[in-house]
């Protein structure tokens, strides 16, 4: 039987607050967003947040009791089954009762997780793993983030906290990541850290297109993939380390889940085949026992954390 | 009501095949064994287990139609859905039907996992792991096994290869590994990793307890926990790194899967709470949020494998 229920999906960002009415397909059918301001503190973010779903809703000629349930993807460590956000440094949120606030406004279930697992959770309703069991979403962006679907579930650990791809070391004693920890995969993979290895071959290599061509200090990851496409070979060997130290993550990722599909997103992935293609081989080599999984980019693109965030309420 | 049905449980090994009877609730009630001698071929091999299994049955004053179902535990990589081991190098099995063979020999069902996912699973059933749902049972021996609990299931991937925790790489471009590739957590974390740490400091301080007291062409792990013990600051230093090494590689499992508990198991973890507890503390330091973890030591032994692989019939 056709599911008519509607679902609230919001994604709480540092820099906008993104809120979207999802089918029960998973087909986002309407969004709109505001900016956080986080600096306000919470109490003034949670009111334009509530204020935004009732519009949301409302512009898509529905009310609010035609939603089924709201879900909301936060950044930081939340714990899912109080509903609470324990701390989410980026917007200065500490031990807010999230869920409380919003079940008080609206008196339909409301439901928290992770925002990296909200967008694996997205991806893999109506996305790049939409016919996987099992995947895993990993996001190279700023940051390296990630989140693991088993049996169409968010696995995300005793305490809230599982998935946490990023953080895990593929160097001892390597590079020092604002975690606090030393060799997270974060450092090395994320685009911050693909800019700082860029960087570091600049210096080096002073007559190289990478340091003549491009201002350093406004080096993004796109102008080392621009600058390899022109025929800096400085730029190219950075890429090719850089996605060795992609794929020594992912294959540890597939080592311990053996995750029907791999999808790629954020930034980074923008590059597409052309990363992706060398990413699935170089990984490939240095799996243990596993040949199968499958290599996709991810499709919905920041849309991914609202349809996630909405299907939290199919999802338990 | 008390399940009153009996299982056998198979711990395949290189050396031995262990056979045991097993009560619903994960009591060993019965074992016995025969050495494996692979060099026979897998027919001969398999024709022994067989004939084990009706002795263990008999010796408990069981017949076969007795038992609920056989679980085997193998070396290598199992294709659990069609109960294949697909390859053992260490026992020279490729592509050994071994479900059918049992079931064309008993008609019950049989069972196949992993030997490192079953002995996870006898730890989580009726050992350290009891009261906890998700669980990871680490084994630090000459390699280092891993098996994944979550919800009282194991989590053995998408094709039956998950939790290969000892192949993820720990350090980019590090130490060789016998699997082909480098850094991984097995090649530092293993009682081979050890020894191996131990002889090099023992060229680097030829006057060391370490290096004048010991055969180093001998050396074992609890060597190297005697010379420390014997207050040799070399042998201490080797063990304080090598302890760093084990606790990155716990610390990335945790980021990423978050267990209620961790179980340590194997040769090494004999050295009990002296370990254990530098272990966890080294550990927590290194984990980006999670602080919840249990670190215990496993208590079932060599007899964890033969429980879980038992109890594969009551995880199916």
């Amino acid at each position: 039987m056709l599911d008519l229920k509607h679902y609230l999906g919001i994604d709480l960002g540092g820099t906008n607050v993104a809120i979207g009415l999802v089918s029960a397909e998973g087909t986002l059918l309407h969004k709109d967003s505001v900016p956080t301001d986080s600096h306000r503190g919470y109490q003034a973010v949670v009111a334009d947040m509530i204020a935004l779903c009732k519009k949301v809703a409302a512009d898509s000629g529905f009310t609010m009791a035609d939603i089924a349930s709201i879900g909301i993807g936060s950044p930081g460590h939340c714990d899912n089954a109080r509903g609470v956000i324990v701390f989410a440094s980026n917007i200065g949120f500490y031990d807010v009762p999230i869920c409380d606030l919003f079940h008080a406004a609206f008196g339909i279930p409301i439901y928290l997780n992770n925002d990296a697992n909200c967008a694996a959770l997205g991806e893999s309703v109506s996305g790049a793993a939409k016919d996987a069991p099992s995947s895993v979403t990993i996001t190279l962006g700023t940051g390296v983030g990630g989140g693991i679907i088993i049996d169409g579930k968010i696995m995300s650990g005793a305490f809230g906290g599982g998935g946490e791809v990023g953080h895990m070391s593929i160097c001892f004693d390597g590079e020092p990541c604002p975690c606090g920890g030393r060799g997270c995969w974060e450092a090395y993979a994320s685009a911050t850290g693909l800019i700082r290895q860029a960087k570091i071959a600049a210096i080096y290599h002073p007559t190289s297109l990478l340091a003549t061509q491009y201002d350093l200090r406004q080096l993004n990851g796109k102008a080392v993939f621009d600058a390899a496409d022109a025929g800096d070979q400085v730029a190219q060997d950075v890429i090719d380390k850089y996605l060795r130290y992609v794929a020594i993550g992912l294959a540890n990722v597939i080592n311990i889940l053996q995750p029907d599909t791999i999808v790629l997103g954020g930034g980074i992935s923008a590059q597409g085949d052309k990363i992706l293609r060398p990413i699935e081989a170089l990984t490939r080599k240095e799996i243990f026992g596993s040949f199968y999984t499958k290599f996709v980019t991810a499709t919905l693109g920041n849309d991914a954390g609202i349809i996630g965030a909405a299907m939290l309420g199919m999802d338990s």
